[in-house]
């Protein structure tokens, strides 16, 4: 066998592999409708993955389940640009890269967008995790942020008190568009180049693997039945460009998939089925959209209070937002 | 006055600004119904500009025509930044720049988008243009990507022979998506970094100007009434996917001006109204869809004749391409 992955390499892929069955059942049947397809690739340099996609659901207008494990050699530019952007002590050609990723649209404009994604790499004779989950609403309120904060807070706890407020932080930090000065959504956790005990972080990522479930579910049980009409559409579309903008312009995995000539329908099932952009779009003053935008902003969550003003934005009162 | 602006800066700018207007006047006789509306910004640093507008048209879904005249001194990251990208041999931080910009994204999907831009520039002693005009249509046909090279390839000759064989190649090299192996449209002419006689240079760049309008209202005229279903807008929304990606991952002048913080809704104007996603589309074999795809690699239209294959594609029939 050409191939050279550790045996922990292949615990993490077949993790994922498992986890990536067991999201696809389950979100099917969150469904009600919609099945998913399994689009199976193999990659030229090594490996290969199965994309699982669901389309036109009852509940998801778009989205997928993705699971690949692919090993290789860096070439030179790639492994230039890796030296750029994340200096390594050993400094190997060598990688084997496994990871799961799920990203959901919803057709119903009050059930949130959410995103997940878990991957262990090895490159030379290091290794590490990463990760995340992160919920992008279109109309917030108050009571799915915190609930979806709340879950992942309690993974974390499990097993590192320090992992929750770092992870949100940079959460925070990594789902921001500068050029429009507001968060990709509500946040949740990230974390990249998680070293350590190899075992306690593959309990770790299995645990946020079945945390999933748990921390969605709710939040979209809870909306899916919210009537709504054109004008929900329209915001969400105009939502759904934001979201394209931070995947095409900022997003680092599809930056690098897409300069390393990745398979590229795999690297952009992220974006959204549809996406609109209006030249100098307002919300109208009073409106539940100018409400929504407020939301965009790094906010404590769960420790929020009626009454409370988020820092830099003007005021608003989170009572009025979480009502519907 | 703080500024430091050339006496020939203010002629480009004044050019480009006439011709902001006229083709404002234009391009709202061509739609017929709606009118472009101005949205005039300060920039900070020193300068502005007025970005014109039309939505909603009776021709034009989404559409604009920005002029903008800027000026001030680099700060030390976008000067790390120019220095990697052009290396200057006076590497001044003062800098103007004055350009025009024009996208227009028609609703009829038998219309195709049009872009140009033009643009001159100053940096400490250095100075050039930049600029150029490519289609991007749907459903393209020879008849139209030949109108639009000829009319292309006339101003270049009567400036410099040499010109449209360069730009007409630089433009399907820029204009290019290396992720889907596609060029964005069937290209036009793309130049940069021109320098020379500034008087001939500027000559040539009004004449670019006045080109516009006899390049593109044929096209549009000609396809702007021909029936269209639900089909082609599917196919016309895809197609927007693929423009969207182009210009939030790979153009220069959206990547430069969201990294320098430049201002947001005139950076981005050029996006579609309305784009689509759809997990691992492929044309049904036979449909004109699948011939649309065909002209999406460089070409030398104005040579090509019937029954000739593009290289590196599968062979089509340019007689039925055209046919509508």
């Amino acid at each position: 066998m050409e191939q050279s992955f550790s045996p922990f390499g292949l615990r993490a892929q077949a993790l994922f592999r498992a986890l990536q069955s067991r999201l696809c059942e389950e979100l099917a049947e969150l469904d009600g409708k919609a099945r998913f397809w399994l689009d199976a690739w193999d990659r030229p340099g090594g490996g290969g993955g199965h994309t699982a996609v669901i389309a036109d659901g009852d509940l998801f207008e778009k989205g997928g389940v993705s699971w690949s494990a692919v090993w290789g050699e860096f070439d030179d530019e790639t492994t230039a640009r890796l030296e750029r952007s994340q200096p390594a002590e050993t400094p190997g050609r060598q990688f084997f890269a496994t990871g799961i990723s799920i990203v959901l649209h919803p057709r119903n404009p009050y059930v949130p967008t959410v995103h997940a994604n878990f991957r262990y790499l090895e490159r030379g004779a290091d290794s590490w995790f990463g990760g995340g989950s992160d919920l992008t609403p279109v109309y917030p309120t108050l009571e799915d942020a915190k609930a979806f904060h709340a879950a992942w807070k309690a993974v974390c706890d499990r097993h590192d008190p320090s992992y929750y407020p770092r992870f949100k932080r940079w959460c925070d930090e990594y789902f921001y568009l500068p050029h429009r000065d507001e968060t990709r959504g509500v946040g949740g956790i990230f974390f990249d180049d998680l070293r350590g005990d190899q075992n306690a972080l593959l309990d770790f990522v299995r645990d946020c693997g079945e945390t999933f479930m748990p921390a969605y579910a709710p939040i979209a049980q809870r909306r899916r039945s919210q009537p709504y009409g054109d004008t929900e559409r329209y915001f969400q579309q105009l939502r759904r460009g934001r979201y394209a903008e931070f995947n095409l312009v900022y997003d680092r995995g599809t930056a690098f998939g897409l300069a390393t000539r990745g398979r590229t329908e795999s690297i952009l099932m992220s974006l959204p089925p549809v996406a609109r952009w209006e030249y100098g779009w307002q919300p109208t003053p009073g409106s539940r959209e100018e409400q929504a935008l407020k939301f965009f902003t790094p906010r404590d969550w769960l420790s929020e209070r009626e009454g409370e003003t988020p820092s830099g934005r003007s005021p608003h009162r989170p009572n009025e937002l979480t009502s519907t």
